[in-house]
């Protein structure tokens, strides 16, 4: 993809087709707020009927016009936008804006529309954004480029956003003014025909004026690039993101129980883990965290120190901070005795530090000096309760001084009084990100702790191991075309192939067969019912455990034949599956499984097994393939890991083998895609490897 | 308690002893903002050097006033407080307000001048807040008093608000203003030497002025009064609070599984749940839901109607409320056809219900009204995003009016404009709540909806069986004074004097004796160690399960011994617990315990037993004595719910039989608070009674 994007950022003159003097219309608005925020490069409003629009000559065609022209941003009616893109062709414009609305979001005729839109665009090979978009913003000094209709004026800074909706690219506008949120280039992309969240993200990746990105999202253009987008940028800065939608409807028709467990959402929540993107839930979260990325350091470390004028929310922050995972510094003993020396005496000056309602500018000042510079410090939250009979404004600026010249991760809280963090911005042009919560504060630095890791982390590799895929693709060769389960010895098959340990099994057409087969493999046994519609076997009473011997044998099976007699299901029966016994006490029972999403791939999920599968919902997802990195993440994050290493004395299970294991089933439906469905469940895992064993497995196949 | 504090809160002369000339000062700004709000009764300066002050004649004493006096407000130095107390006494003033810091919250000598003013305030039968507080306020009309030295003007509404934190207070009437935010009381309680936040919750129970109450605090003043209080308060007027420290250290020295799974702030949690109070973390969200209740009707149900101009927002706050348990209501087909004549032909008419831009404040205020009006809806939530070209404050207004006339709980939604909300809020005096965030609107209503639920729960009796308290007696008798572990046998008499069904078991003092027990119980039995010092049985491989036969039961009790020997800890073995063998498999493995609290008495625990206990945490808590209702949340309440109910085929355990026993373990811990922990672990609950058994118990003795 051609990521240049530069003749949108950067534009050294701009044509806007569609241009109005009438006031009140978008196409007035829009060359208004060009005017306003003073672009540094030449416009040219187009308008067939104007002679002159905010006093700059207007012109009746783009091809008017002499001069050469970088961007054109189009704000006609829907049925005048192909014509005008035409013209851009002929004028050599390569990259082109359209506001436009009644495309592809109003359905039918529109879809046709921005097909034919597309179309051309791809023949002319420019690069579009929009339709149905609010515009671009660039406030570097030397672009000034406000090119939306709406109202405010941005502000500058050092943050990238990209907004799928334009209402709320809008409301955004309106609050980074008072909340001292600085932006440096804003895209609002619309229906997304052409460049897409992936193309501003990759594009931002070494854009020297983008320090943090941020990203409002209702669908991903494309999932898989997205993650390889984002993995490599998330490396280099930091992606926060919001994605809307996500109590839409689970994963389509899916009949295992990794599918039932990946709902729509979990393929943005995996998006967004893999690829070290943070995912946010609002507005405001989103901003605050720029905000800190931006204006901050990372912090070097998790201890926090907390300077307060008032206890009440200081108690609060340190609350929010545990709760977060960050860890309340212990100040030293030289840090202590010099607050000592400067504080009133009722104040306290183990951490969080109380400088008590008397504390002035200078002491602030001086406090946030002494307590940034302990060594046991990794970071501060300065919160300034509303003084009583200070200047407020004074102390910020103090407490702002201090922190700069330390140069730590520092947030500064001037709680409840926006108009403050307003005045101080102004006055104080570079400055810590200031707060207007404590709590937020808190959450903040423990995002940017976590982003720390993030980049630490090292990249992981895709580890293959030698396998025998000739023989899985025999096993496929055998299935006609459709939609079905694999039977169960070839499934055994399968796994046999990819090198993972499904336990031995022999199937048995009748008793007479189980009671041979059992004798093969020794009591105790397991006896399973064995059919292709038999898909849940636990559900209809088919499995029977610690068999002892061939009478208990018979009448376990006399027993399961009976009941599915009674359920009407026994011509489903086919024969029974005959495996060794093995106790679960001395295993832990997991799950391990693979998804695929239309969109976004194969999904494989790991986590607790057995009866709790559903209630607790212990598992995580990755997207295949998996590094190894991303095999040891899955198994450390789900919280039965406690477990898997071993509770109340007993030993760990063989991390490594989970790990293989979980890499060999990525590589499996990474080699053969057409594998829609795995579940390997119960997969027990002891101390051992040789005893580890999957105990039951299914293989759904969608072959085309 | 005397919980008459009407002379606090509408006093009708106030004297303020320490007011003060001299700009700057707290006696200055006190007694200013008392006479800026425009207090209606009569007010008395106190200072002996002064002739007026704020141009109101001042007095040397008060015992030179010859007006009564309602209510004092003492600000002078700590050393004159006591005296002035005297005075009040002469005066025969019975309510004082002690402004002046320095008493417990400074330690040593501050904690014994706290304690002789409380001895005095006890001795001349007074009421008194503070000392270290920040003051008082009425806004109702007929009182205006602004009895504090913050900086900013109250906003009358509806909202009573008790304080711990005095800076919490100043920083919340800053904000206030803003957010629309109306206060009818506020009273910061400082130390609450005397008056505590229960007489407060309770004195404002019956008060008319006040709809909803909210409090921030850092400590209980007594837990039991607090639930007992709140719990009556709350189903009359909903309460929220905030309980700040949760992250201090845990139960003291628990060594029981319970104990160790209560937190300090289990006892908030539980007392906040238990009592029907609304917990929240941040100020922002207990004043968003406040203003929530005191400007709207408690929602009908749970079905949620989202109207916007904006799409983005709209998914938002829909994935926000199905988040929060609301459902999004399905709009009637006369709704969508009457919503579809008044709309732009792009705009959805389906919920959430988007208007688009160009939506008038006509066309606005009618759609709210027909999104209301639909039987569907039982809550509304309107948002308005920045419109490009309309008065905003025009269309808020015609929302509101919509939302007024038909009455059902909505909120009102102006995206990131604050100043809007001022505005509208200035001009119509009765308006819905105003929020300038959907995703909390939805948040607020979800709140509400719980705390509808929470009312319409029925109160719950505490049911009591017929046990042997006195076999129970004679048991304590038999031990010393101190701290133990009772032995095994009479932790299995007590469970049976109580009804509580402790499996068949057998106490041997070595293997011969083992075998004549297993024979009489009948194989397969379980072994376990038994000894005073060996209380974690399975941490040192003291427990064998399903031995099958005689020679079996003497390899595994020889196994036991060598390894305690190994471990050095043979010479605590006192014998072996002999127990039938019953299969988990059959029932589920729960836990059932209590732990007392010095402060709240004792918490009773039900969760998920077994290997999971620590590492889900799947527990609930409830203090005793439990209602019925109680017992029936607390097992409702478990995620592990599903898993009691049945899973997978398998049968519902006995759900009666499992309330029956949590309200017998309460009973217990009610009738002997000297058990200070108790638990029951496992206790495997089954579909049959008969077959629900604790196979392990502990209970731990404090004698005095």
């Amino acid at each position: 993809m051609n990521n240049d994007l530069n003749k949108f950022f950067y534009p050294k003159s701009i044509a806007v087709i569609g241009a109005s003097s009438k006031p009140g219309t978008l196409g007035y608005e829009l060359l208004g707020n060009l005017i306003k925020f003073g672009y540094n490069g030449k416009l040219f409003p187009v308008n067939p009927k104007a002679d002159a629009i905010h006093s700059i000559k207007s012109y009746k065609s783009l091809l008017e016009i002499k001069d050469e022209v970088d961007l054109v941003i189009i704000m006609l009616g829907k049925h005048l936008v192909l014509n005008a893109v035409d013209e851009c062709k002929k004028k050599k414009v390569s990259a082109v804006i359209v506001i436009t609305a009644g495309f592809k979001e109003v359905g039918d005729e529109g879809v046709t529309l921005e097909q034919d839109l597309i179309a051309k665009i791809r023949k002319y090979k420019m690069r579009l954004v929009g339709p149905n978009c609010m515009g671009i913003i660039n406030t570097k000094s030397d672009v000034l480029m406000n090119g939306t209709f709406i109202k405010g004026t941005p502000v500058a800074g050092g943050i990238g956003f990209v907004s799928q909706s334009g209402a709320l690219g809008a409301s955004v506008l309106k609050i980074i003014e008072k909340y001292d949120i600085g932006f440096s280039q804003f895209l609002s992309i619309g229906n997304k025909a052409d460049v897409s969240e992936n193309d501003l993200i990759d594009y931002w990746k070494d854009n020297p004026d983008v320090n943090v990105i941020t990203a409002y999202l209702e669908s991903f253009s494309d999932s898989k690039q997205f993650l390889d987008v984002c993995k490599s940028v998330t490396k280099n800065k930091p992606v926060i993101a919001i994605k809307a939608a996500k109590t839409s409807a689970g994963m389509k028709a899916a009949s295992s129980h990794t599918g039932a467990l990946a709902s729509a959402d979990t393929v943005a929540e995996t998006l967004f883990e893999q690829s070290g993107v943070i995912r946010v839930n609002t507005v405001d979260d989103m901003f605050n965290l720029a905000k800190a990325f931006d204006r901050a350091k990372l912090p070097l470390g998790k201890r926090v120190a907390v300077l307060t004028n008032a206890g009440g929310p200081a108690i609060l922050t340190v609350d929010e901070a545990a709760n977060c995972g960050l860890e309340i510094a212990e100040l030293s003993k030289e840090t202590q005795a010099k607050l000592r020396e400067i504080v009133v005496p009722e104040a306290s000056v183990q951490n969080p530090v109380d400088l008590l309602p008397p504390a002035t500018a200078q002491v602030y000042g001086k406090a946030t000096e002494i307590v940034l510079a302990d060594k046991n410090v990794d970071a501060g939250i300065l919160i300034l309760g509303p003084p009583l009979m200070f200047d407020t404004v004074e102390i910020t600026r103090y407490i702002c001084d201090a922190a700069n010249r330390n140069g730590k991760c520092a947030i500064v809280v001037v709680m409840s009084q926006d108009e403050i963090i307003a005045e101080v911005a102004k006055q104080m042009p570079v400055h810590p990100p200031l707060f207007n919560s404590a709590e937020k504060a808190a959450w903040a630095i423990s995002e940017m702790y976590k982003y720390k890791q993030w980049k630490e982390l090292p990249e992981g590799k895709v580890k293959k191991i030698n396998v025998n895929t000739k023989g899985v693709r025999s096993i496929i060769n055998k299935y006609k075309k459709g939609d079905c389960y694999l039977d169960f010895n070839d499934v055994y098959d399968i796994l046999n192939h990819y090198k993972m340990p499904i336990i031995e099994t022999r199937i048995s057409k009748n008793v007479q067969q189980s009671i041979y087969d059992a004798n093969k493999i020794g009591f105790p046994v397991v006896a399973k019912v064995f059919g292709r519609e038999l898909v849940h076997k636990s559900d209809v009473g088919g499995v029977a455990l610690n068999i002892q011997d061939e009478e208990d044998l018979i009448n376990v099976e006399s027993r399961i034949i009976a009941g599915l007699k009674e359920k009407e299901m026994d011509s489903k029966l086919e024969g029974f599956i005959i495996q060794p016994f093995a106790k679960i006490e001395e295993g832990v029972e997991t799950i391990l499984g693979a998804v695929k999403d239309s969109k976004a791939g194969h999904l494989l999920m790991f986590g607790l097994g057995g009866i709790f599968v559903e209630v607790f919902k212990d598992v995580k997802f990755k997207i295949a393939p998996l590094t190894d990195i991303d095999a040891k993440t899955i198994v450390h994050s789900i919280k039965s890991y406690e477990i898997l290493k071993g509770v109340r004395g007993k030993k760990s299970v063989d991390l490594d083998f989970v790990e293989e294991n979980i890499m060999k089933l990525s590589q499996l439906v990474t080699d053969f895609p057409e594998f829609i469905e795995i579940d390997l469940n119960p997969f027990v895992f002891s101390p051992s490897r040789s005893k580890s064993k999957i105990l039951d497995a299914r293989i759904r196949l969608v072959k085309k």
